[in-house]
């Protein structure tokens, strides 16, 4: 994993890092993830290739970290958990709305996602870095829910995640219906039914 | 809509028409939808290009109909009615996982999917002429539940549909889990409890 590779604390590091990863992003949006080469994403940041094979394996791993820089907060992926499971869900669905509402971040997702649909290969490592460590983040949210009693102790989380996320991934990936705060605490509210206790 | 020019029924006609959507559907899936030619599907097809222009008004119309053929029975678009909504959606779903799960169904709707998610008129003809008249086909089987009290009766169709089918088509697309009989049960099962009466 690229993360026991994060560059020094240091200003300057923090700088070109996030240089970086803003270059791997808008290179994949604009010719492809295949088309994206290490020295394109270290002319675009403005450092040296060295730079970029000091902190990551490959170009498969600078282009992951830059997605999952997307989905992180300041102390990494962590869902909100204030007690109370509709409300940390429904700020979590409403952000993730507004982020596929957004122009400036759908555009690298919507190219890395018709990279992953057509490349079993990708679609694993994508699961596997990328996915895999944030819908981990949100199981843990789930579990401690569980453990309140706030969702059917035997609930398949897999699944609970796919009720909540998939309806929105449709409808974002076919533009076939508006992506709304209503239609984020609609789908909270129907899994939080399909799952209840 | 292309069901405006259907061939005349003589077998001849019928046996054709199939051969056209069947090389419609096989050049998607080995070329892409941008590259497939009227040419390309007639040549394939052993018909003439003046056979396929008299059915249908458009290379896209051609396409959808190749695919919508797959979503059709004998006699069109209709769910399966027997008065018992859950074992109806059973049914329903676990062909649509088994077709989902078998390569060679699978391969053009992925290729179409592909060509959908890059481009928006494209998701726009997919939805009117191919999505819409199937998901108006499944509502009216939802209808049908509301009227016998299965179902909420001020359910959003739309939602209930997304919540049905949307954790499939990303499980596929994403190839993120198994596609069992017993997935197809559990996301029957999941939606009626979220929209129960």
């Amino acid at each position: 994993m690229s993360q026991a590779r994060k560059p020094n604390p240091a200003r300057r590091s923090e700088r070109s890092r996030r240089a970086v990863l803003d270059a791997a992003r808008a290179l994949v949006s604009e010719v492809g993830y295949a088309k994206v080469s290490i020295e394109a994403i270290a002319s675009r940041a403005g450092v040296g290739k060295q730079t970029i094979y000091r902190w990551w394996p490959s170009k498969g791993a600078v282009i992951f970290d830059s997605f999952l820089e997307l989905s992180r907060g300041e102390d990494g992926v962590r869902l909100p958990d204030t007690g109370d499971l509709e409300a940390d869900l429904k700020t979590v669905m409403r952000a993730t709305v507004a982020e596929f509402a957004d122009p400036v971040f759908e555009a690298p997702v919507r190219a890395l996602n018709l990279e992953i649909v057509a490349d079993p290969a990708l679609a694993d490592a994508y699961r596997e870095k990328l996915a895999g460590p944030v819908d981990e983040a949100k199981k843990e949210r789930l579990r401690s829910a569980q453990r309140a009693g706030q969702l059917a102790a035997d609930a398949d989380l897999d699944l609970v995640l796919e009720v909540l996320y998939a309806p929105l991934h449709q409808r974002w990936l076919h533009r076939s219906g508006p992506l709304t705060p209503e239609y984020a605490d609609a789908l909270v509210e129907i899994t939080l039914r399909a799952f209840a206790p």
